[in-house]
């Protein structure tokens, strides 16, 4: 077999078999296929598309680069969830010491923020102590001890995926939905969970900007982790503004704090209700969805989900100080409102814009190597469908410097639209998936 | 800017900037942008192609990435030739000092064979003492006092077309037409002639399979040309069997010297009339065609074209002993005649199938670094349209042993087509294209 061939069948638009996509990965993971050919052939995935056996096929050669994990001498079943990434996106904060705290083990691999979107990693090393660069073995053990362990991507799991990635990141070949299902999916399976729901997003904050696409996406992912022998659900949910209130990373675990300790925003809550019902779904915990909730929320009311986080953060070696007082938490020097630039009812919140101003703040990545600042962000004060009038704060800018809010104010402005009549706020939750 | 913007730009069909273009070549031959994100652009590229203006925008920023040959110090006119390569195209061999003899000084670099095509250099080569690696100096003063000379591509000119093109190899991105003529037309603008013939070829020996493609490929070429202020006309020729009968370098110069010494087979002869021909129009050498083609049979008759030859030889090293006795010529050691498998019309003569196999024998590259054998080759005996009878010789085998000739056999069967009924012989030349 010659990369060439392969490249050039793609280019023409022939579908590749699973033994020719298990070759290039093999190959490519080997460093025997130089990235220059592996990233004209992405370029063809790109534009050509695949279909679903060879996205599958794709998946599974990733999956299988490094380690599969197999959890089941820690826990009979094990849950798992992931986001395609939005603003302000703190749900696993919420969910999984929620799902961990009904019984359901959660042991996850998470990633740090990169562009517009944010990581979990990144959130929850905003805690003072927290480690989340944990081995193998105490990886295991705070699952088996606690039932919920949150750990940073290894670079043992799926490690042609995250060669892949990084190469499709400098040659604009991104956005494609079969490399975009194959890289989680690949990821997941490694990871051995039983049980995965996918939160895909779509909006003006995530990589998905309609719910078609989402869809699409959601479909392919549901359908890999079916043939690859998993439970998997996914959920469309609305990124047509940021989730939540705050965006930033200490300001994300405040407001997640705020959530198991009984307040939080709606939305959030709503969502973290939503994906993880389906978890219980799945795991045969609950026969339907409002038994599912009503567990939920039961966990919620009586602080059980609450003692998961303090539990976890606790195994990982945070600081507990901090999470029962989270004002203790980095806070930026800077604190200063967004005053609306017109009176009327806020028609859209574009968040990718919003996350580029966290960026821009500080807050987050350009590149990988970038170190990040927590305590930096934004906490929104008026969603879409609200009434606003003139100069009300629209958000709360937390920045280290005036010069550093000057800077951004102009890309937060643009980020709202406003419209003399009376607007509906957007759908949360367009549908489940379920194979 | 940023290389990845400019790829996501043309992935998804945009036009590129005449700026954007020349910034991407002056980064990809400084080395700063990487082989894996001008390989991904090439695939864009490929799949979205480029209209006219990115085409010559692209061919002027390759061309400038080295040096501009100017050599109006030296003729006040020069004219140049290219092929896009064909089966036993020896038509420089002929063509350049038959055009030379008659008042139009070529100053010609030539490139090495390379798959199934040969090259002009490797042929000349097989004159054993014939140098084509030739300085500045030299180049211009063979020119000068011979009015011909033939050198090998030096690595000054164009040299991000030379790094684009080893990219395209090996990354499925040859086959785009934007891309074949940006290629040949930089080296041919920054060669600095002043009237330019292409011999844009089609049929099975060839790049292009069809005419139409031919015919896209070479309106794009005299496109760029007159664009950068040059005249150019190209002819399409049929490359629907290899040209004349020798095909292998010692072989195909003895061919040629046969046509400059009055024989030679008729398509050869044909061809390089009217390529030569289009060179004395735009020379404004003659006033048409008829006369043109008078002018150069003069040449051909009366010795000087041949004459012109011996003179370029001499000046470049060769040892004109095995120009004036060109059976001493290497010499393979096995000529074993290929019997006609059945009796009838042929067809079809599937010239990259002989391509491969001269390849094969030992006379052609399927990597650059590879040596070649000057000797081997194929000859054939029967064209597209003769009869044969079971047994026939179709072409002489010129190989290194017998083993050898054993291995292309099949292949070289699998070349031909027969007929019950008459076949009519294809047309030499299609059409030539005048802006």
């Amino acid at each position: 077999m010659r990369m060439v061939d392969l490249i050039a069948k793609k280019r023409d638009g022939a579908a590749l078999s699973s033994g020719e996509l298990g070759w290039i990965i093999e190959q490519y993971a080997a460093q025997a296929i130089p990235d220059y050919q592996m990233s004209a052939w992405a370029m063809a995935v790109f534009l050509r598309g695949m279909d679903a056996h060879e996205t599958t096929a794709l998946t599974l050669a990733m999956a299988r680069s490094g380690a599969m994990l197999d959890l089941h001498d820690v826990a009979p079943l094990t849950v798992d969830k992931h986001s395609t990434g939005g603003i302000g996106d703190k749900t696993t904060l919420v969910l999984a010491p929620l799902v961990a705290a009904v019984g359901l083990p959660m042991a996850k691999m998470s990633g740090r923020g990169l562009g517009f979107s944010g990581g979990t990693v990144d959130k929850l090393e905003s805690i003072p102590g927290l480690r989340t660069a944990l081995s193998g073995a105490e990886f295991r053990r705070l699952l088996r001890e606690v039932g919920l362990v949150i750990a940073a991507q290894s670079g043992d799991l799926a490690p042609a995926d995250k060669q892949l990635y990084a190469l499709r990141d400098v040659t604009a070949t991104v956005a494609s939905l079969p490399l975009i299902a194959a890289s989680v999916m690949s990821k997941k399976l490694a990871a051995g969970a039983d049980c995965i729901v996918l939160d895909v997003k779509y909006g003006s904050g995530a990589f998905m900007r309609t719910p078609e696409q989402a869809r699409e996406l959601a479909q392919m992912m549901v359908n890999i982790g079916q043939l690859a022998g998993r439970k998997v659900r996914a959920v469309l949910s609305s990124m047509q503004q940021p989730l939540g209130c705050a965006i930033g990373n200490a300001l994300e675990v405040r407001e997640a704090i705020g959530a198991l300790r009984g307040g939080g925003p709606p939305d959030l809550i709503e969502l973290c209700l939503i994906l993880s019902g389906q978890l219980l779904l799945m795991a045969e915990r609950a026969d339907d969805e409002a038994t599912a909730h009503a567990i939920l929320r039961e966990a919620l009311a009586s602080g059980a989900a609450w003692a998961k986080l303090r539990q976890m953060v606790a195994g990982q070696g945070g600081d507990l100080a901090y999470l029962d007082e989270p004002t203790r938490l980095p806070c930026a020097p800077v604190q200063i409102a967004l005053p609306a630039p017109q009176a009327g009812y806020i028609s859209a919140i574009e968040g990718a814009s919003l996350g580029l101003a966290v960026n821009a703040l500080g807050g987050g990545r350009v590149r990988k190597e970038d170190t990040i600042d927590p305590s930096v962000g934004l906490v929104m004060q008026a969603r879409v469908g609200d009434q606003v009038y003139l100069g009300q704060p629209l958000l709360m800018i937390h920045a280290p410097s005036m010069a550093a809010v000057e800077a951004v104010v102009p890309q937060l402005l643009a980020a709202y639209q406003f419209s003399a009549a009376p607007v509906a706020p957007p759908l949360l939750v367009e549908a489940v998936i379920v194979l």
